[in-house]
């Protein structure tokens, strides 16, 4: 089933005319209990504070969520507050909802019943970082996050800084110090040091926009602990993603053409005079959004984690 | 002076940021009286019937008008109102407008007050055919103009059609066989063919929109009236425009982008298989409005013709 | 097995890092044995000629062979030398190929154990002319075929024409009246035909660069013979194709994004002005190159057509 | 004059097309005593090495020099050996250049016989750290440049990197840690820091590449000394540059595409979490080459800065 907000009820195929022939879909109006008649999960695209409404009416009624907007990721009701600019009126879901990023959280995913899908940026700088994180091997604080993004990371509607003639042969840094994935990244990298410190991290991160269609690149910088030697972190990379199928350790820079139309998320490190700069890459509408999304229904539901997704 | 339609006043600068430290005009409501009393002349920017309210109070204050939209450019106000949707308010003014090609109405600028600029795919098909239709060298139906805008043609109003994710990687036909410019292509051309025949001239016009900001492609096909060697078409082209500092009439197949940023038109001329072929382009913002309107002005206050423009 | 013509042996994956983590497979020097040793078909990605040499080793050791290049697709070994400039080697590998358009030689491929693969505009011109050619809708001569190409179409082998700063942002014919898909438009199309004549199709083709990366877009003429009415066309052309899971009849004109990435192609039909106008799109590199081979491979070894294709 | 290393003699407007009818010049084989007989001045557009040929011949015959290569940018013959791979022939020369950047050397350029033109990146990033270095505001270690170019900066030949279907939709790092731009930046921002110490500035740079024809962005982070105020620094560059025409200090993150096809450069600051963040852009091929090659002309020959450049 899917579901649409506006008034009129157009076929998925007429919505995106690349998937005519694939699927015989038409959008209806959201109806909770239709909805359960139906399905075990739900995979929710809707702005924020759009998905608080809906969340728990599915969560009553056994429908398992895989929500992709910002509204279940923030921990902290009042941090959500502070970004978002609205109470947070789900705080039982809050509570019990997992983090969907796969490479840290794979084992709370199976049981999980609400799914707090990560953002695009979000994914790229916690994957390139929680290694180092995780060793305790960079200072928590002063770590910068240079990023640029496709422009579908804006979404569907048109606004002038998308238009075309706008957007196209240029690049622009926007919401500078102040972009809502900052206290994601934060928290969720907090989380991955607990093991050794309380010390919070702090990414210091400036969101560009590019003129390509998808992918996101991040440029990260930070301080070593102690002395750092690339083919040391290298290795402590590979080792720390062994089991992830979509983490893809190289030892070139990654372009963001070599994960686009997939999964997989590229990451390679570099030591330039003495600070350590990892590389990384994804596709924001694939591991940055819709991607990992059925990579975490695939765990929840007991199927390979790749399956549908290579 | 600069006006704008909206309520704020900004400075041309703020709305074109390109333009800081280069012009210092903040733009302000329109005023006829004050207008009238600073310039001799206006340039309106102003989507169509706009420009039909506020013409005849120019002309009436003795201000001379460039109007780049397409209110004047249709001698036939029932043709206008077919294609406009609305009666046209101002026939004295249509009747003494001049079309504002120099290429071909030369002799008629200096002493217009009232010059209708052409529109973008206008000129691109007219200047590539006038010279086969004034020496009555092809059928006057059945040409074809296969033609390729940027997406600047569109406007600075974001659409989702010119959503960079949309627009990005696209090509696209829009508009078949109903698109503005149609009837201006038939009627100038018509009146350029009148030397050697009252046929009407009727072009089969399918534009299309490319992923570049700025530039016009126009392929363009005709049927020949007797034998048509490569060369004499060639040489029956650079004659034509011998005394046209803008037109260059080349050997190679032009691409968009020899004359982007300028007010150059291209083109070149085939045989292949017994049909006609012509290749042209020019930049639909330059030579296919802002610049075709100061070669306008130039000739309108005898200047150079290049004045500015090279 | 995949194999490579240089002299070193690099991976798959390194040659394309987006295959990385999805194949695990080395290229390795050409060695027909090997290859019969292993496989039951060989899939040939060489330029022309190269398959001359290839393909008669390889069936002799009764590897089934789809190639992609243009050695076997013109059924006439004259217009071959004439347009590629080589006397064709293999008359008796030519006589027995089997043209891979499956809209059209459904029936004739699976008992082929050489496909020729067809060229990426001539797929798009075939597919979106063959319903009026083999209804003797149209006449057969002054058939307009005016197409743009994303810049892939060109190959892997950087050259100035092709290099970013040159392509990007431009529009621009080439080949004209010359391009090497022309005899085989001409061919296949005339051959559909045969049915309700043998007058030849002779087609005016005009390619154009794009700066896209794949995908192509073509906007075709014809004059109709009798009525043509806009929705009998679409008619017409949904039955013909009614059997045909990739080809998309629209009501719309298609962009090339709707079909990227996808073994669909999209078309539809206007009448302008008395003309017949189709608008058609495709992938170059997957309807037009290795979709429809792996769509060839289906057929050949019993598959349903759409395996690995949707 | 115009030379050409090649053996032809191409017109200028063969080589760029875009040229045609606004420059009526062949290239002919270098000559130092014709150039010499013809010209106050020379503009070298040559590769590192080619430089240091040509600029003592043109000198001994006292023809000025603005050289666009590497050649005499490092003050330091061992740099200049270790970054290039070639022992500098010119040490007269390199003794006497006076590095081309206007805003900072203003005074030196008028009575310069050899101007070492600066690189783009360059430009980019000391304009933008000159204000703080100067003022002795930021630490001078541990500074972050993390820059995007457009794919002219690779130069005019073609190589896989830069093929369309490579570089179109992509962003990638190169050269990470080890770009030649590097020690320019560190020497002239220590030259510029002389009056408040002689701690040499180090700089961690990394270049990337992003599907634009023009522009640079360079995001650049520093730890301030003391305390940092967004306001305060924006006035500490406006004063700082307020006899310089071409540097526009800006509120807003500016993008590529407001200074491209122009010789400004611009800059905004931010305060992120205790870092300094400036947020740059100019065109390589204007302010970061072409352009500023004229500006220092202008000041050579005593026109005003902005000649032909405004």
């Amino acid at each position: 089933m899917a579901t649409s907000r506006s008034d009129e009820s157009p076929s998925v195929a007429e919505l995106h005319p690349s998937l005519r022939g694939r699927i015989d879909l038409a959008c209806e109006p959201f109806d909770a209990d239709k909805l359960a008649s139906l399905a075990k999960v739900a995979f929710l695209g809707l702005p924020h504070t759009a998905s608080l409404e809906v969340t728990p009416a599915l969560r009553a009624r056994g429908v398992r969520v895989i929500d992709l907007s910002a509204d279940y990721r923030l921990k902290d009701a009042a941090t959500y507050a502070d970004w978002y600019g609205h109470t947070h009126t789900d705080p039982e879901g809050l509570a019990s909802a997992v983090y969907g990023l796969p490479e840290l959280f794979r084992s709370s995913i199976p049981r999980a019943d609400l799914i707090a899908n990560p953002g695009c940026y979000t994914s790229t700088a916690i994957l390139a970082l929680a290694p180092l994180i995780a060793h305790d091997r960079i200072e928590r604080t002063g770590i910068i996050v240079d990023a640029y993004s496709g422009i579908s990371g804006a979404g569907r509607s048109p606004k002038p800084a998308f238009h075309f003639p706008e957007a196209n042969e240029n690049l622009v840094a926007y919401n500078v110090g102040r972009h809502r994935h900052t206290p994601e990244i934060d928290q969720v990298l907090t989380e991955v040091g607990r093991s050794s410190g309380d010390d919070p991290v702090e990414v210091i991160f400036t969101p560009h926009l590019a003129p390509i269609d998808r992918g996101i690149h991040a440029s990260i910088y930070a301080e070593p602990k102690g002395p750092a030697v690339e083919h040391d972190l290298l290795d402590l990379y590979r080792s720390y993603y062994a089991e992830s199928p979509f983490v893809r350790v190289v030892n070139h820079p990654p372009g963001t053409k070599d994960s686009v139309n997939s999964n997989f998320v590229d990451m390679t490190i570099r030591v330039v005079r003495g600070k350590i700069l990892i590389l990384a890459c994804l596709d924001n509408l694939v591991k940055g959004a819709a991607g990992v999304a059925v990579q975490n229904f695939n765990l929840m539901f007991g199927h390979p984690e790749t399956t549908g997704l290579l």
